[in-house]
């Protein structure tokens, strides 16, 4: 390789997202507190309901499925936790696998070891990020079989039960085809909506597509409550067994204290949830702001040779969540001099993560070939994606 | 039962309640936010770093720690969650057997669960209202083996891996009986003290005694981060896994994706942190209140026949989390009536768990005989706590 192209090629970057950002320190995501926050903090503190009750619990999630359409919203801890108890509630159980993308954050993989389940890595397609529905449908037919309604993997032995996609930095995976697969596969689609809160495929919002999603509000995300995460579904049933388990699985009654299940701790505290109120009645301009700062880092890169930034797919609308910059594969090599030398600068990049299959407790998981999802973290680099950048 | 007898005894009990608490409404328990609680919480949202960063998560830890005498505290989402890792830090694996009390929060059983390992229930005796180490020894003597180490449940063929005290309304069981046991029978001692912050057993803070130790802040305890919990430890190998664990096991690296084991999305927001701190500079003042309490109930319940009021165990300091009414044994049918006269007088009051051996995740699960635990359900009735009432 040749040092000096290199090193101009990520000075260009550097300079790139100066351009956008302008000079000083730049973290890759940062939240904004300039609506009700405070107020509705304050509130919350004033009326003394701070942990498991409250009106801002109720109100956020009443909010939370009137903003994405779905017919109910359950609010919990974090992205995590709503994430295993969707799985649950889809009939995932010990010794099951259940399908998810080899590129997403680990806390996909570990939803899954929590109900004692094993994850199935599953290709990724460099125009959504997400899963390669063509590829795992060809995959599926190869390796499955339906027995007694169910899909058995033949390698295996073992039911694969659920499908989930995760829309990777804020970008919906082709939901229609990955539908598609769930019904022929009898594969309950569960969506990993963790990035996506503000993110539409063919008009529906993410996460409302399967039966069940889930959303994050961790201080990296779109919107934040500190630490939370919801589970969306239309299913009122589902909906009513996910506010049980969550809330230790016990039973009404004024006094006494009767669980009739293994239930979780799972509640988001009122404080946090006054929090998420005030955030989310800011999130229209946050998703202006981000599609906003597109615009200026797709002018500014659109004449640097061997990089684009990654758009939205056809038919979708993105949260722009994180912007990325994909180099070509000829640029490959040169990751990560850009990173280090962006974060040197002061402009906080990093790359996707590592392929879950690749981290050892993983390594034994089954997998289909991962060319793919190999090819984008060798390319794929993501650079500040602050509202307040714009 | 003379019915007017059993109505006499539930009215002389609301009145001395009232005589105590005054007027209106009153809460088992509700936190008071008198001190920096807004300004702390203003200082995070102005910050920005309300999530997995921020000052007040170390500041919290570190005066979690001091408070204590532990050498290490970790904070996390909420005691259950503390719980879990502290099992699993134990060396709780799948298929192990953990002894709990069966009279205790459903929390302490679904921790154990969640290790896929097997509640065992223990008895407890009336006065610590925790473990009856007595009867737990001779059990063990009659029921266990050592093999290589370890202690082998001969009923069951399983490890008998840990020991966990819950520490019941603040009470602190008899630590120096549960230690010896733990050291003879090769079983881990960790301390449930979820509802003990404040209370010490012989001038030790409970959760200071075992391996790990475990808090909960949530919003009914005596300090509240409106959920949280903490895990305690002297040992610094265990202190920085379960940092590790709880913070999703990433390896350190500015800007890469890599963990080594399964982790969890355990880690308390900087948000929950920021009020606890605050919550924490007022413990002495709302502890003080708590005995004042005490002694105006002892007073007003001096003279009531057949009732007596839970007074902390010998060579202990209680926090007197919930204060507790215990009906002698012949008026153990009168609990209802005066649970329902309370409660409809507006003096809120509730009975303790149902045994976790009788609920029906855990109908299955190993059991010593459970005689003094019944008998105690049956006759302890928990009465309005707050510090405000004093």
């Amino acid at each position: 390789m040749n040092l000096e192209i290199s090193s101009n090629l990520s000075n260009e970057v550097v300079q790139a997202i100066r351009r956008v950002v302008g000079t000083g320190r730049v973290e890759l995501h940062e939240p904004t507190f300039e609506g009700n926050e405070w107020q509705y903090l304050k509130e919350c503190l004033d009326s003394t309901y701070v942990s498991s009750a409250g009106k801002f619990v109720d109100q956020f999630e009443g909010e939370i499925a009137n903003y994405t359409g779905a017919k109910h919203a359950i609010s919990v801890v974090n992205g995590t936790a709503a994430l295993q108890i969707a799985l649950k509630l889809a009939g995932v159980k010990a010794g099951d696998e259940v399908l998810i993308p080899a590129l997403t954050f680990i806390a996909t993989a570990n939803a899954v070891t929590y109900c004692n389940a094993t994850p199935h890595f599953v290709d990724s397609e460099e125009s959504t990020l997400g899963i390669d529905a063509l590829k795992l449908r060809e995959y599926l037919s190869g390796n499955t079989s339906q027995v007694s309604g169910q899909c058995l993997n033949r390698n295996s032995g073992k039911v694969i039960r659920a499908l989930v996609p995760m829309h990777t930095f804020g970008h919906p995976s082709d939901l229609e085809a990955l539908l598609a697969i769930s019904k022929d596969f009898n594969i309950v689609l569960v969506e990993d909506a963790a990035e996506s809160l503000g993110s539409y495929f063919n008009g529906k919002h993410t996460g409302t597509i399967g039966l069940l999603g889930t959303l994050s509000f961790n201080g990296n995300k779109t919107i934040t409550t500190g630490g939370g995460g919801a589970i969306l579904t239309d299913d009122s049933n589902l909906a009513k067994h996910a506010k049980h388990l969550t809330t230790t699985a016990k039973l009404p009654h004024p006094w006494e204290f009767r669980h009739d299940e293994i239930g979780y701790n799972y509640r988001m505290p009122n404080l946090n949830a006054a929090l998420g109120c005030a955030q989310l009645e800011r999130l229209p301009e946050k998703l202006l702001a981000k599609r906003v700062l597109f615009k200026r880092y797709q002018e500014t890169f659109a004449n640097i040779e061997g990089i684009k930034l990654m758009a939205e797919p056809i038919n979708c609308r993105s949260n722009y969540w994180l912007q990325n910059l994909i180099l070509d594969e000829s640029q490959a090599n040169q990751r990560d001099t850009i990173l280090e030398t962006t974060n040197k600068n002061g402009i906080m990049t990093r790359p996707a993560w590592e392929l879950i299959n690749s981290l050892p407790p993983y390594t034994h998981c089954p997998s289909m070939n991962l060319q793919s999802s190999n090819s984008i973290l060798k390319r794929l680099i993501s650079i500040p994606s602050s509202p307040r950048l714009v």
